[in-house]
């Protein structure tokens, strides 16, 4: 099953709104067949695995990381095809929680006579796929929220400078958090102030994750590097009801999507930026800033993962700072997150903290 | 040597101003003496190994951390010692940076006829003894500053909440290395707002290192509790020449050091104040805050080792910052320090980093 979840997460950010799956085949002590979900979601894992595996299927055990699934969508169900197949025995490591297929795919295995465990490693792969979990339950993509920083908490000097804060391990690590993602997010100020591209480099990879600004007015730079490459990676502008037709216009003949969302106190509401991008079909959504998002997201609650990068330098108080204004009066009121790890990565410390339970 | 450097650290935070030195004497394979420089500094390390040793020193080897000492001090050389019980070899970790002994307590070792060698491990010799070689070469203590914050940086909410921001065992790590300095070091608005005890408490320690508060008009308060205390654990109050006279013979009746600093810009010149410490003996001086005293002692390029403790909670751009202003106009001009470890320390991350050469 690690083998399986290990395969199921190269397809993270490459299969939204579809879950990253992974299926291991066994006959006899031996792996007969590996499959993890294809690019843009099909074909499924299970599918993959059973090709690989082809007559060697019949009387095997197989561990796939989520339940297959048994309604007919795109492609037939895979649970049909593993009892097609003639496999002994099923080990899910966790159930789907779409209503459309949980445990329905479980009983459809068991229904035709195969041993069907689950829950092996479940935690892992409750965690591999959040943001396919956290689409179908909640209405909103994982958010993972990067905070590279001073070790007193800064993006960028007084002036602005911000390059570089961390140094190159850190930043390349940023790359491949990127790639694993659906897509990148940013707010209109760093979009306006660092013009930044949000790609992903120097890591050999063939997809790009879509690249996402929050801007209520559209007020984006329109000779800027998103306006010119919105037709080659994916340009989502998330703007208020209040923007300006001609804007929307021109931002949708330079090839970008622009989707509409609520607006509450002056700014976009980012219950409903996140709801309208889950409608959109991304599941993993990483936030690389700046201040003002961040800390809207961590005020609404909103902030599912926080990866931390600490660098060994002294800014001071002038510097702009990680998070902006919260609003907090009381220590106890404080968002808390749980360290799931930190180490060091370059000259920086990486740390990342999921939402306390 | 890994176990006389291991001895020579009892002592730190307990030897000033003298060195925390450790020495083992091995007689044909087995340690015969194990000694570590006394409380108050005396005897010395290598007069308590001899004293173990007793007549088993004879024709042993001796790895002591520093440079035996040749000059009579308040004790008789212990070089004359070692000559004296008749040791075959000497092998020093590094040699005294003090002038009335460099070079010459080994001088006499050979002059006797006993084989010395020195640079076992010599980088931990020189870190240990740190703040005894930054007294002797640069006339002020080895500064080691703690910042204990949220993940954006922050010690306190804006109303100024700050207890508790980390956990317990980053807590007690504070107290321990509380306890392996000389002093305790706070700036005057700390001690008006917390009014901390500083002491060490929870690690069974049968001493305490003194507290150190700076404050330029001696406006501390006089109920609180180092005016309290100043009879049981010294304290020592850095002040402008220009504090009022009844304060300062008010503080000198609690039973508080008095040390007079140059001012510069408004403020108590850093470099003056930790040039009044090591005058006053001090070698070791653990700084916790707050924010004005952190930004002028990294502005002065005088803090030789950071000790951060990040926690996983989001306090907010309101939050009172862990470094105020820097005046920083560039990031290339920003102290930067270089990372020795970092490592999880209950629920928080703890990194610890040293001014980068």
């Amino acid at each position: 099953m690690a083998l399986a979840l290990s395969l199921g997460r190269r397809g993270l950010g490459r299969t939204a709104p579809n879950p990253a799956v992974g299926c291991v085949i066994v006959k006899e002590g031996r792996i007969v067949g590996r499959g993890w979900t294809q690019p843009g979601g099909r074909p499924h894992a299970e599918t993959a695995a059973l090709t690989q595996a082809g007559p060697a299927a019949r009387g095997a055990d197989v561990y796939v990381t989520l339940e297959p699934c048994a309604h007919q969508g795109e492609t037939p169900p895979c649970a049909q095809a593993l009892i097609d197949a003639g496999v002994a025995r099923v080990v899910a490591a966790t159930q789907d929680p779409d209503p459309r297929v949980s445990g329905q795919g479980l009983e459809m295995l068991r229904a035709a006579g195969i041993a069907v465990d689950v829950g092996l490693l479940e935690d892992d792969a409750l965690q591999d796929n959040a943001g396919f979990f956290a689409r179908v339950e909640l209405d909103r993509p994982f958010v993972t929220l990067k905070l590279a920083s001073s070790f007193d908490g800064r993006i960028a000097t007084a002036t602005g400078e911000s390059q570089w804060i961390t140094g190159l391990w850190a930043r390349r690590y940023v790359h491949g958090l990127r790639a694993r993602h659906d897509a990148v997010m940013v707010g209109g100020g760093t979009a306006r102030k660092d013009d930044p591209s949000l790609t992903v480099r120097g890591l050999g990879t063939s997809w790009q994750p879509a690249r996402v600004v929050i801007s209520r007015r559209l007020d984006l730079p329109l000779m800027g590097t998103f306006a010119r490459t919105a037709r080659e990676v994916p340009v989502i502008l998330c703007h208020g009801h209040d923007a300006d037709a001609t804007l929307m216009q021109t931002w949708e003949d330079l090839g970008a999507t622009l989707l509409p969302c609520a607006a509450a106190r002056g700014q976009l509401d980012p219950a409903d930026i996140l709801r309208q991008l889950a409608g959109h079909g991304l599941t993993r959504v990483f936030c690389e800033g700046g201040s003002a998002l961040a800390a809207s997201l961590i005020e609404a609650d909103l902030v599912d993962e926080l990866v931390g990068f600490t660098a060994g330098v002294a800014i001071g108080a002038e510097g702009l700072p990680c998070i902006g204004a919260l609003g907090l009066e009381h220590l106890d009121d404080a968002a808390r997150f749980a360290l799931v790890r930190s180490t060091p990565l370059g000259g920086d410390v990486l740390h990342v903290w999921r939402r306390a339970p």
